[in-house]
């Protein structure tokens, strides 16, 4: 008997017929005997028609935001245990402030600290499904509040802790992690494993299979995490673990992309200590999120270059930064270019394996893509290309390193 | 200053526009000073949705139930805060479990036993507008639950009995209290004032202004109520409350009806002890609502006629149930009859001034209307009749009691 946490996203109880049919998933689980607990979402569309009524009020106030919105988790809450109950099996709903989930920070982006499993756990011992909404806890002075990154996944990972579980499903409408986007390779082949680092960069670098920040609560707690396909439920789909060795032998395990990037030079910036957390810290003031940064230092003159990243849609606000920046320190010029697309190769094997840089330029080389600016982390190599260009560099490394083969 | 309840029911509330609207209405009574609490209804066709998605799944669970419907009156307090904070008026929602508001009984038709007022009366020192969610509380286990009768109405008659508030009104799409239904009389009067009493009456006569469970409980616990239009806030409504000297110069207040009856006779029924109530409890344990009884007894045959009525939907079902006791109690036959109508007279006047009565009698046999069945109360007389004359005896009605005059 194991302990089990799945969690249905907003496409896979979408309609009633959905969460009647993703019912059927979790009864399988059950009448394996394993003690099964449940995090559902709002169902596609609720949160959007929730969110548009509070917009159209047009008032901020981030805790009656949460009161709206965490109404869409706790309806599906209550409809999947009534469809649990219509196959004979004992559930019910169970809303953030009645476990209770405790969170901290602010409304609209609060942080679990705490899901309390006792009342779960009794429930399990009589042999009952607990079912959970999803996205919601409460803050210290007993109000609604919901979470920011990671929504009904992180809830998931955090309560797979909570409950020590054996296994964290998180059902999708994708049949897993694939090794690209099967809309630009038609060769992607779907990974039966990888690890966490490799889940945290590709989700970083644009597979949205599942959010960065629940994958990185899955490591730090050690998750056993499955992500797995609603309409396909006899898959395995692919897990996501620390223990991953099949993984090491291959040096790449995917390759990532994202559009719409955008680059920013300031030439001749005055080379003194603190000059570049200065850049930075104005620009994450105005909540840009500054991503690949190369410095070219000229020693002799004391002079640098500074070129880094933005996404597109802020390119603007950073150079508005940046003028005003022009009072306190000294450049000669600052160039924009739009239009970018980074593509990146992921693999914790690469750790291992020496040359996969040199293999990686060497290929776009033969494709005549020009590389901008490059990029690497330990087990990730990125390089900023003419955006015209993401399909055709998606594909030959794709196929470079081997990826559309078992 | 007084204490305020403002109720505003689902069409009311229908649209973000008219929770806007809604709250400047709020804004008016805060600004003269008040300590204002306010209870909101789902927005109109909210709870039907959701109802509906629980019909879907096709499984009775009344707690999930309350689940998934209490949802929508969470929606409209955020909401509703939101619109108030946008007017610069400091508001906040509060739900069923965080006042609390206590209740017993089943789901889906609890009782409010308690609401703790408390943290509401902490808001009013600091001049703050409380918005509760209504038609919800919790169980004695935690769990939400749904208000049964009166809904919402109800949450507000309970906060302002809570409260001890100065008066608490009942806002929705309507004017008031009218004399009798406008669609039927067009020389309906709206009522000034009427008592609680007559409010009962012409509630549980068909006039759905207010539940008749929320004046009853108006009644109880001394809550001045009045009833007025979100669309027209300027006019004061109808008030209703005990001290009503004026209503007792008027014999009759309001002529009401209700479509739909059917009568059921049980001729030379064995008129031992027991046997109506035998009927009638076998009656309401499959939840039918008997309404006029009429008994006549044959002394000297130690035999009776028994006739009632009972909601024309309910006829086939209250058939039955008389079949099924033919075992147990002695009868010759039961007659039916379908297409009738209810048509009553209230006004507490009526207790004061003799010869009400005769009066009704004469004014529908002076308009051939011929009355099938008889039923009395302190400040009520109905008759039955056939269902094709229920226009020409409202009107006749409404005009010889002079309602069409001030």
């Amino acid at each position: 008997m194991s302990t089990l946490v799945l969690k249905f996203g907003g496409t896979s109880v979408g309609t009633t017929d959905l969460i009647s049919s993703a019912a059927k998933i979790i009864q399988k689980e059950y009448e394996d005997g394993h003690n099964v607990a449940v995090v559902v979402s709002a169902m596609s569309g609720a949160t959007n028609s929730l969110i548009e009524h509070v917009n159209s009020i047009g008032q901020e106030n981030e805790a009656e935001y949460d009161v709206v919105v965490s109404s869409g988790e706790q309806v599906t809450a209550g409809l999947m245990s009534l469809a649990l109950n219509k196959l004979g099996i004992p559930a019910r709903s169970w809303l953030g402030w009645q476990l209770p989930i405790l969170t901290e920070g602010d409304h609209k982006s609060a942080m679990i600290t705490k899901i309390v499993p006792d009342k779960i756990e009794i429930e399990f011992k009589k042999k009952r499904v607990a079912v959970l909404a999803g996205f919601q806890g409460i803050s210290n002075d007993n109000r609604i509040t919901t979470i920011g990154r990671g929504g009904s996944d992180n809830t998931a990972v955090f309560l797979a802790s909570s409950l020590n579980a054996d296994r964290c499903d998180i059902y999708t409408d994708v049949d897993g992690v694939y090794t690209s986007d099967p809309k630009v390779t038609s060769k992607v082949r779907k990974l039966d494993k990888v690890s966490y680092e490799e889940m945290i960069e590709m989700a970083s670098q644009g597979a949205k299979v599942l959010q960065t920040a629940s994958v990185e609560s899955a490591m730090k707690h050690d998750v056993n995490l499955h992500v797995r396909s609603t309409f396909n439920p006899a898959d395995t789909g692919t897990q996501i673990s620390r223990d991953i060795e099949e993984s090491n032998e291959r040096a790449v395990t995917g390759v990532a992309y994202s559009k719409d990037e955008a680059k920013i030079t300031i030439i001749d910036l005055d080379d003194r200590p603190g000059v570049a957390a200065e850049i930075f810290e104005s620009l994450s003031a105005k909540s840009i999120n500054v991503d690949m940064i190369v410095q070219n230092n000229f020693i002799e003159r004391k002079m640098t270059n500074l070129t880094f990243t933005v996404p597109m849609t802020d390119l603007k606000k950073s150079l508005d930064v940046i003028t005003v920046l022009e009072n306190q320190i000294s450049f000669t010029r600052v160039l924009s270019e739009e239009n970018l697309s980074k593509v990146s190769i992921i693999g914790s094997g690469m750790r291992n394996q020496p040359g996969i840089a040199a293999k990686m330029f060497t290929c776009l080389s033969e494709n005549k893509i020009n590389i901008e600016v490059i990029a690497t982390s330990e087990i990730k190599i990125s390089v900023l290309i003419d955006r015209s260009m993401t399909e055709k560099a998606v594909n030959a490394l794709h196929e470079k390193f081997g990826l559309d083969q078992l």
